[in-house]
């Protein structure tokens, strides 16, 4: 996906920057106008509306969010893999705290005009996740086809955990919090690993 | 918490519908006094303004999930706890998925005049999933204080995998799901547990 730049970018911004303080359905366009420092006229002549321009600040955060999953796990294989994947997935919510609290608020609506895009842009970045999975799991697992679930596991709690340490506990370092996440994964919460 | 019967009873399940499929922003009081058939006097003579019906919404869900969180590790302990809170949250949001629905979109929200409210009934429940991990895991995680940011994992896995499941792939029975969450978390990612 190009670098979106100019008028479109300062429109973005804006539109990002609001709906993180009270949502898509709070943002009007008139407001998008004014916090991007745009004419009105110039907001509607790139924009036709606010699902246009919501469509496209959630498909670049989602498009750049894959591509930087994709590229943490060449190379890497199993728990590596996994390791390098939720590292990423932090690293991106502190980087765009904004993006990251709109797009949890928005990941399960389903009245959405740009729904379509955003369910196929989501899957592509849970896929990364899955793949990992796929590998580092024994064959019953993929064969019972929850691959995809323990995908969305992993993404989930990535980004749960990611929130609540931006919002509530913004000063703890993040490595404190990469290892949080990995620790819930990584067999300790089971000591007894024969009982699955 | 009392149970919430008669026309307070219909308001909160329209509100609920409503904001499950247009979300809360999209909700007006007009909407909802339709929803539940309920004359605009009433509605207003019940709960003063929009804001006070999501309140008691979110808190009647958040409290109801709490208690049932908290029943149902009572005498468990370790994974055998944990396994016990996500079957039932599992449950709870396949039991009300528009409740889980608003509750996912509202987590991070800091924009709401319920927000007060809503934090502390969402640290409540984060609270018995914390309880149960702090006995599982050995105690140096327990002294980085990282106890809450393993919760909000644990707890974000299983709503995002919850809503993933009941709205794409709802005919998927409800046990292939625990079991893939269970999975993400019992050490199967993660072959070679030295390397933590």
């Amino acid at each position: 996906m190009a670098q979106v730049t100019g008028t479109k970018r300062l429109i973005f911004d804006a539109a990002l920057a609001l709906a993180a303080e009270r949502g898509i359905s709070g943002t009007t366009m008139d407001d998008v106008a004014v916090r991007a420092g745009v004419a009105k006229g110039s907001l509607y002549y790139n924009f036709a509306s606010k699902d246009k321009i919501f469509e496209g600040v959630l498909s670049e955060g989602m498009a750049a969010l894959t591509e930087a999953l994709r590229s943490a796990r060449t190379g890497l294989h199993g728990w590596a893999a996994i390791e390098a994947l939720v590292t990423t997935l932090l690293c991106r919510i502190a980087g765009n705290t904004a993006l990251a609290k709109v797009m949890a608020g928005d990941i399960f609506r389903t009245d959405r005009a740009w729904q379509e895009t955003s369910f196929a842009f989501r899957h592509q970045a849970l896929a990364e996740f899955a793949a990992a999975i796929e590998e580092a799991v024994p064959t019953e697992a993929g064969a019972a086809g929850v691959t995809g679930l323990m995908a969305s596991s992993v993404f989930g709690a990535t980004l749960m955990a990611g929130l609540e340490w931006l919002i509530f506990e913004p000063d703890r370092p993040q490595p404190e919090v990469v290892a949080a996440v990995l620790a819930t994964f990584s067999g300790r919460l089971n000591p007894t690993p024969g009982i699955r």
